[in-house]
């Protein structure tokens, strides 16, 4: 029997353990709850319906049921995980479990710089409960402030305040287990726990990171560390006129980083990942070809930006900010054309007063990014993300975005935007791939290139720090260590905590035995995802 | 058959893996390789014969053999573990593999500020590696330097630096499963990958906490990150005359740390916690009744100490510990009697050239800590470690100073060392309870005391840090969420990846199934441990 023909048997348990105006289908599913930047019609794979539960019983109820029947789940928070696949599953058919209605902020404590929070909760909600409740906390908010906290943090996301790595401010989770069994993580585990979200670790093995990047539970609540709203903080921008100053930058910030001077998540954007978020491509010139040089210096000079632009962020007293602004203006004064420019902000500024680019180092939410969508036109666009992993050098800085020119512009023949975000010792490359998604050929090719440079940047040693659904099997074909040992120690967890399979097979290319597709299937990169062969082991 | 035959029947094979020469046994597995802080004519348990292999295939050959024999094993670095056990195993008979042999320090890097090592390495001889080869990093040590890096760190142990959190600077771990096969965490599970030791997290979950405080794997080398050498640093000592002052003193350092002023990890020691590493019982008073407060008195004034003395270390330019040293002045100057004292370094002092109450802020070996055990003048002295974790608050610090003083002073009649360790949102209580390790009957009460203030503890939402092999079923029994949801997950995971239970039984509480006890007996606190009683299933 095949997925879909399990989805529906199944569907009458689900109406009644949740009730049945919780069980979505039709239009709905398809707008809201599938990947939103696919060929509408022909999308890759689509689940059969979306579950809305209202409270961790019913993510329980669900999951029991699920087992009865054997048929696949896939969870997501609010559902946004776009430019990953959005909604969509890996097998067409499974049952989208959305978790949009647990939206209660649950505790917050001002004290010890802590929320806790239920996976329906955006970044854009938890900020605005801070600030009606007067809680002097900061909220740390990725680019774009729609999605869920927990959703974001689960998937490794990040910011860019000194709270920027959201997996590291995790702070005691409670998790639906695929037997529908229910846990508490760290200090949690004692149900009278003091520490629970206070002290990361208890007694034993720390298991939050299992559950991040995983298919081995459902988290229904998290614990976040957040940070105490500073006496001012300052938006320290350092605009480089070329790209070799770009990466004798990161050299020159590397230093400041481990010493901690510098403590928020900096970034550096090229000219282009700005300015398709305040214009559109013909504002500039005809055609579809990658703007030239000549575009790019009007485009510098009307935004006062540089080809490339680092984003810092200090917080403190404007004496301590001072000291550091001084020793961040040492370390870059050997750089040709680097400009510095700061501006200083009290640490309870009101959104208005803050200049649009500076937002994210206060935390502040935003939604200016998805102008970028508006670029070419299109009436569908679509984008793909691309984010590998490298040492924080300029040299692997050059190294990747040279990759990147390569397949995207030369190749492609598009624009895109790139940002490294650094920490002290590593830095992501996250490129912004637009496509016309109207049109399967282009999305084809752009995900035929993107394959490549996954492929290629693995050959140079570098690795995804996530990835679209469509390149899971074959980022993670990229971990190859004592015959992909790694996968191999996933699989057996995974088999252990789900025998039926039925929580997100194929996540990070986590495949339960119960649905492992054939080994070959695993390195190809766009095939239609098969719905239910490899389900027939039942 | 019990576990010491089995044991025996396995010497061979395990001679010809490794060479007789390393298959250790008599008089020094009872000198080297068991609880030197047990009663030496009655030890609880010890094991069969020690391993030292000699690298990583030779580990994987013990593990293999073992499983062929259904034998345990019981792993440990240096095998310093004192104060929770030693090298001692939870059931008599068991083998010790130690993993001494293994001592290379494999990799530092100075550009991105780590080292890599095989267990064997402590952190006394990575300090000496790091200025031997004039690399400008600092190793960050625990009280005693003559531990295993990766051993401490595996126990969630910390130090004083800004890198005191040891298990948060993991980054990349190679891991024997019990089943022999070998995987490395985060990003170098891709073989070639460049990013091992500078991004902790691959694609996927992390899985490197799994491996912390479990019996999950064996680490066989670990990556580390090191603090960079800073321009200066400053050792700043606040004195408190009374207890109240000391719990002031913590609530008016938790806002320093939160917004990272102070960024080491603070430790607020009892008068009691250093006199003893500087003298004897005898230089004070005659008699075994514990010191009074005229005592006290002498004491603070021969010290130059506070009835409690904070330890912050500042880091930087002096410029800028200038700034954080006034902050830090300002957030004291209502605490009643508390005085401060700070003392610059240059980064690269000489050991001899920095006060040794000084050196572990900037993460130099020390040893003094040991002289603790000659206080009473025993012949042979032992100590058990008692580490709740509490909230960051001078309340918590109340009730849990009073439960010591409730059960050790008072019920005792001891003299105890005690330290709060802070991080930015919680603490530990490191309570150092000493015995006549000579007289089983004070052995006997002393372990009678430390298992009624974990019950007590727990009754009040305080977890266990860290516990001693005699208190690990005990503490992991109080972490009870859902009917012991968490231990039902940690032995799941257990029995997946140890089918035959031979990696460590019972560390941390987590029992295979081939070697779990009946319930019973999880939660009596000092029966001596079956041999084989329980392995009888096979």
């Amino acid at each position: 029997m095949d997925i879909v023909d399990r989805a529906e048997r199944a569907r009458p348990d689900f109406e009644a353990a949740i009730g049945s105006e919780w069980v979505l289908d039709g239009e709905v599913l398809a707008r809201e709850f599938s990947d939103p930047y696919d060929n509408l019609e022909q999308p890759r794979s689509r689940g059969s319906y979306v579950l809305q539960p209202g409270n961790v019983e019913e993510v329980r109820e669900i999951v029991r049921i699920a087992n009865e029947h054997k048929v696949p789940l896939w969870t997501g928070s609010q559902g946004r995980n776009n430019g990953y696949g959005g909604s969509a599953p890996r097998l067409a058919g499974s049952i989208i479990v959305n978790l949009r209605r647990m939206n209660r902020v649950l505790e917050v404590n001002e004290t010890f710089g802590y929320a806790v929070v239920e996976p329906g909760v955006s970044f854009a909600e938890l900020n605005a409960h801070l600030i009606e409740n007067g809680y002097a906390l900061w909220t740390d908010v990725p680019d774009l402030s729609w999605g869920s906290v927990i959703g974001n943090t689960l998937e490794h996301g990040v910011g860019y305040t000194p709270y920027g790595e959201h997996a590291d401010q995790v702070c005691g989770m409670e998790v639906v287990l695929p037997d529908g069994d229910l846990v508490r993580t760290g200090m949690g585990a004692q149900a009278n726990s003091r520490n629970f979200h206070t002290h990361p670790r208890g007694f034993g093995p720390r298991l939050d990171q299992m559950f991040m990047q995983s298919n081995f539970g459902i988290v229904t609540k998290m614990g976040l560390w957040l940070m105490p709203r500073p006496e001012a903080w300052r938006a320290v921008w350092i605009h480089c006129e070329t790209d070799e100053s770009c990466y004798q930058l990161i050299d020159a910030i590397r230093p400041l980083l481990m010493d901690r001077t510098i403590t928020n998540r900096v970034t550096i954007m090229s000219l282009m990942a700005v300015v398709p978020t305040q214009s559109v491509k013909k504002d500039w010139h005809e055609g579809k070809e990658p703007v030239n040089d000549e575009v790019r210096a009007i485009m510098r000079e009307r935004f006062g930006l540089g080809n490339w632009n680092a984003r810092i962020g200090l917080y403190g007293t404007p004496e301590l900010m001072d000291v550091q602004q001084r020793l961040i203006e040492q370390a870059i004064a050997h750089i040709g054309g680097a400009r510095l420019v700061a501006r200083e902000y009290p640490g309870d500024a009101r959104v208005e007063d803050v200049f649009p680019p500076d937002q994210a180092m206060a935390g502040i939410p935003n939604m200016d990014l998805l102008n970028f969508l508006n670029w070419y036109g299109f009436e569908h666009t679509g984008h793909v993300a691309f984010a590998p992993i490298s040492p924080l050098t300029g040299d692997d800085g050059r190294t990747l975005h040279n990759i990147l020119e390569r397949h995207c512009g030369q190749g492609l023949g598009r624009d895109f935007g790139e940002a490294f975000a650094l920490t002290a010792r590593s830095m992501q490359l996250f490129a912004l791939v637009l496509y016309n998604a109207g049109d399967t050929n282009d999305i084809d090719r752009t995900f035929e290139a993107t394959a490549a440079m996954i492929r290629e940047t693995a050959a140079l040693g570098y690795g995804e720090y996530r990835g679209h659904l469509e390149f899971m099997d074959l980022i993670a074909e990229q971990f190859d260590f004592n015959d992909h040992a790694g996968r191999r120690l996933n699989q057996r967890l995974k088999d252990a905590l789900d025998p039926n399979g039925i929580l997100s097979p194929g996540r990070q290319g986590i495949w339960p035995t119960a649905f492992r597709p054939a080994s070959g299937a695993l390195t190809t990169a766009r095939p239609p995802l098969p719905a239910a062969a490899a389900a027939d082991a039942d």
